[in-house]
């Protein structure tokens, strides 16, 4: 099977030359970059406080007096999930505020921005960087232990709550953040933390400790990339006792309330895993077979399950891994490529519920989704993968920032009416506008991280190939059995081609080409190439390739009309348009209200007509499309005998998903009533 | 406009003889009745106790003390909405359990045994609830307070909140019982304890008291009837107060809240009525215009607003129960004749959000929709009142109870899927069987006192004409120009016929027979009268009428596929069918699982056919009638080229919707998609 497995690229080693992407790209780095640090340090004006530097500060000082001898006593505070200054008071110089696990949103931060120092220096931004390296490295215990809310509330208390209380879950975003920071600057400041800090949870959860696992996974797939980082086993093997601990009995999670509820005079709860399906610590990983809980938690476990699969060749691993894609993508994936159909716990629904009004779709599990499809990638380069990774990147991780960078979706509905959602505690999840920022501000940092690590999204590499996954133009530079090689990548998806050149350098190899299920029709033309095949949905080119040679895919691709599964049952009777990558939506400010009366006419899908549109300064492809508009009688009783509605003949304007509610508050819907 | 008001028949004058509805009302008298009374005395193994008795004895007992001068104390209690024992601990002898208006629940279950009595005399049962009478008469205050929560937990609280905890909605509930009694009996005990609590109310709230209107409407009802009964005019004076105060500012709800607030020391609230849309205390009843809030609150309060506009002729009052009207029944009814789009406080939602699967459409407000269309008939007899008081009965109010009648609805949706419902958190109000009995159990002895009194539905006199307003068989003491005739009413719907014989005494006036929505093509035959008008959806047959004569109305009536305003989001592309007053709907039973798979083809309606169907010993005229069934191909992909579903012939049997989930647990659909 190893010869299946491929790596994204070194970020270096990609450059994005794609107009849309490189304004994303530059978007992070100009708008949203500076912003969240502005968020992190409590100046956005109106905006929910962040409380990360607030945190960090107060730790470090308490550390500080801890070092020198000081007995430092934390500061007495109520311990909840979150915790908000006394009313009417200041929040305490050397008190605890925010969600306990508010470390993450500034190492998510830093992540970003070393990303983004990879594609383009900036020295300014660097430092910047650097003031927030060091105030965490100064937040840092002695023993390793990095964790402001316990560092502040109680350290006696640290690891007592892995289920709830996020500290291996902080411990994986600070990894992840360190990788990234050695990749950027070559400096190991960062990454020594959290070699410290992980040494402290393996020494206590390691292979000859306790039994734990995270209540929020991350941690596993981070410390498989340490391991690849540092190539240091320990890392490895703390993933995978996270992995094998998860979900057997007894549970562990069970037992740590247990410890809790016998402390406090209480009844102590039954030992078995099965009650903790939200965690995804109901049953063994390698025997799980639907994706349930939690949205996000899920695509993090199953994305550091797809790396164990894909670092031990273990089957069982791949086999579960694969159950979990079907159930994920087939049974419970909206055609925006956002999971989580329930706002009850931001989770996983049964299969087949996909309500478009109620849907909670949290921008953070879509970006989950296109982890765990990279990941499934790089285990198999199989094109329904990249499909699914294209969807959510360019559908519901983009719809979660509004065009300008400044504010935000936690959630993205496919369904919008603001007067239901103002008024109707059934919606309360759904915000009809983009927030500035949340209190719990997992998205807007997490769209920073992946939009300025596209370029390990566009393609990776095996010993002998290179497997073009998204068509972005760049430029890229690989390595074919050994030998380096720069190649140029052009897209042009409205004339149905993309070509790859090779700039410089020479070797022999595959280059491959993903066949996206949006292509009609495609076929491949090379200079002095030895033959064509597809596998997987790939066209597989190999060669010996040199300056000036191209491989050129041409494809026919058309705006499609999409239906889903009658087994879902909000969709009947409805359809939906998209183009390429891209779903569409008709908005209130192109249509009207009541967008529910507009019936699309899928059968004249060829009549759909583009035209730019501009959209707060972006220029986007707009589609109009013939449908008709159910026209409503005056004083029309509520009850009728039943006749086929009178309609009229209408043209319907459909915007990408992405761009949509940045022309202010008005409806919106993905799904339209089919005619 | 005096010339338009009319007024059901006493109860002892019609004596109902159509077979469905003598055996629901011998059902209510056999067994939900003996069943009741075994739940107010928590003799129900396995179902929530209802602590009536209880209560009930425990303030007899606690008062009995303070009479003899025996310094009675409360038992120290929380003071919640809800009591219940300690865990672990049994009841205290003395202390409160329950919901705050737990009282209620034996005043309504008096009402329904004594229009059991005067439909039917039964010594035993009279003497079954003249305990109760004497245990209610035993628990009242000397100064004629009668509420054993604040007896129990503390008298000097008492009418400090009336906006939550209900004493003025025990009080209405009281007082409808005692009239029945009353009427039942000719005995005044119970009547006595009403007029004493009443007066210690109007000492306290009356027009020279204090401002105060009840949180949860129905007094206000309660007191109209109590005038009508005695002629007091004191209680049409309260009534009208209660009306007055109410949605003016300053709010009285606000100003008890801040007495509580300023006693805890905390921030008073603003006085302004607006915030108590939940109580239709928003806006001075007058100008009411929209159906809001709590959906059973909203339509007792109409009730109680149609009883004034009748008794004093105020032409606001009338001109607002116009507009609730027109908002309940035109923007906010389920085609079942339910309200309440909304879990979310039981309530009204706005106008046109009706949900299939989530809605509440509560037992009790269709049981307040019917006393609304009832009230709104006496004013005015119009058949779209009686048409929707019919739908009401038929539908949302008989679903409400098992045909065994041991167990009950309060949530009565019009779509179920049991899978949902039992794993869904969104879902958790909706059951998917009924249940034996509830905490909060206002819905079953609500249905117990509506069937039990529905001779008053059936007809309304007033000074010189009959109007029939349903088309259930039975026989009627009324009285034209004041002579008393005797007539009986036969209807037989499949026949499409309804007739009315004179079978003794005589008369000259009209005889008005509503038109339903339902009929097609009616006409009428008399025997010897003058003429024959319509109007407002009556023909009326005026004559001298004397033994013998009858009127035949002749008419169509056919199976309807009826369709929802296309405001309304939730049926687009939808049908139902509809026969005569009966909603029908699609059972599991009967069409297998995934009811959303199967499509009617409303064109086809002419093809319906009747076959009678045995449920739990009821036979019900089921339907069968053509339609398609998506075939959902096996690996179907979630997201594929849009194309019309591949279907399949097939018969979709469908049930009345009353008769639902009697065949065990199962989906159920009213709105079938549209072919």
């Amino acid at each position: 099977m190893s010869d299946t497995i491929s790596a994204p690229l070194p970020l270096r080693s990609v450059r994005v030359t794609d107009p849309f992407w490189s304004r994303e790209m530059d978007l992070i780095r100009t708008a949203v970059i500076p912003y969240q640090w502005d968020a992190l340090n409590d100046r956005i004006p109106g905006a929910a406080p962040s409380w990360w530097a607030h945190n960090m500060r107060a730790a470090a000082r308490a550390i500080a007096v801890k070092k020198v001898g000081g007995g430092y006593a934390p500061v007495q505070q109520n311990c909840g999930f979150v915790i908000s200054p006394e009313e009417g008071k200041p929040p305490m110089e050397d008190g605890f505020y925010g969600f306990v696990f508010q470390d993450s949103d500034g190492y998510k931060w830093l992540e970003a921005v070393a990303y983004q120092l990879m594609v383009k220096p900036d020295a300014a931004l660097q430092k910047q960087a650097q003031e927030a390296v060091d105030l965490i490295r100064a937040a840092q215990e002695e023993d390793g232990y990095l964790n402001t809310y316990y560092s502040l509330t109680g350290r006696d208390r640290a690891f007592t709550n892995l289920k709830d209380h996020h500290e291996l879950y902080c411990f994986g975003h600070l990894t992840e953040a360190a990788v990234a920071w050695k990749q950027a600057t070559g400096k190991d400041d960062l990454l020594d933390v959290a070699r410290r800090f992980g040494r402290c949870i393996f020494k206590r959860f390691g292979p000859d400790g306790e039994r734990g696992c995270p209540g929020h996974e991350i941690a596993e797939m981070a410390l498989y990339r340490l391991y690849e980082e540092t190539g240091e086993t320990e890392w490895k093997e703390l993933a995978q006792r996270f992995l094998d601990v998860r979900g057997t009995d007894p549970s562990t999670f069970a037992l740590e309330e247990n410890r809790r509820l016998k402390k406090e005079g209480k009844k102590e709860l039954p030992v078995t895993a099965e009650r903790y399906r939200y965690y995804q610590a109901h049953k063994p990983v390698r025997d799980m077979d639907e994706a349930v809980g939690h949205a996000v938690r899920q695509m993090y476990l199953a994305s550091g399950m797809a790396d164990e699969a894909r670092l031990t060749g273990n089957e069982a691993m791949r086999a579960a891994c694969e159950r979990l894609w079907r159930s994920t993508v087939h049974e419970k994936m909206y055609v925006t490529g956002g999971v989580g159909g329930t706002h009850v716990g931001e989770a996983f629904s049964r299969p087949y519920d996909l309500p478009s009004d109620t849907a909670y779709s949290e921008t953070c599990a879509a970006i989950g989704l296109a982890f765990f499809a990279r990941r499934m990638l790089q285990l198999r380069p199989k094109a329904e993968y990249a499909d699914v990774m294209e969807r959510a990147l360019y559908n519901t991780v983009l719809s979660g920032m509004a065009l300008d960078g400044k504010s935000f979706f936690y959630v993205n509905p496919l369904e919008v009416d603001p007067a239901a959602c103002e008024t109707d505690e059934r919606l309360s999840h759904v915000k009809p506008v983009r927030q500035k920022w949340f209190g719990c501000a997992c998205c807007p940092p997490n769209i920073a991280r992946i939009v300025s690590s596209l370029g390990q999204y566009i393609a990776t590499q095996s010993e002998d190939a290179l497997y073009i996954h998204l068509y972005i133009g760049s430029e890229i530079k690989a390595t074919l059995n050994g030998r380096e090689i720069t190649l140029k990548l052009d897209a042009d998806l409205r004339k149905g081609s993309a070509r790859l050149t090779v700039l410089s350098g020479e070797g022999s190899g595959t280059l491959a080409f993903r066949v996206p299920a949006w292509a009609d029709n495609t076929r491949v033309s090379v200079s002095g190439a030895q033959a064509t095949a597809c596998a997987d949905g790939y066209w597989l080119v190999s060669g010996h390739w040199q300056a000036g040679d191209s491989v050129e895919m041409a494809f026919d691709i058309s705006v499609q009309a999409v239906a889903a599964s009658p087994l879902v049952r909000e969709t009947m009777h409805q359809v939906c348009y998209t183009w390429g990558p891209w779903v569409y939506c008709a908005e209130e400010a192109d249509n009207g209200k009541n967008l529910h009366l507009l019936r699309a006419c899928p059968e004249k899908k060829a009549e759909a007509q583009f035209r730019d549109m501009e959209i707060d300064g972006l220029t986007v492809p707009a589609l109009t499309v013939p449908g008709k508009r159910v026209t409503v009688p005056d004083s029309a009783p509520l009850y009728a005998p039943w006749h086929q509605p009178e309609t009229e003949e209408t043209k319907i304007t459909l915007i990408p998903y992405f761009a949509w509610n940045n022309r202010g508050k008005g409806e919106m819907r993905v799904w339209l009533e089919a005619e």
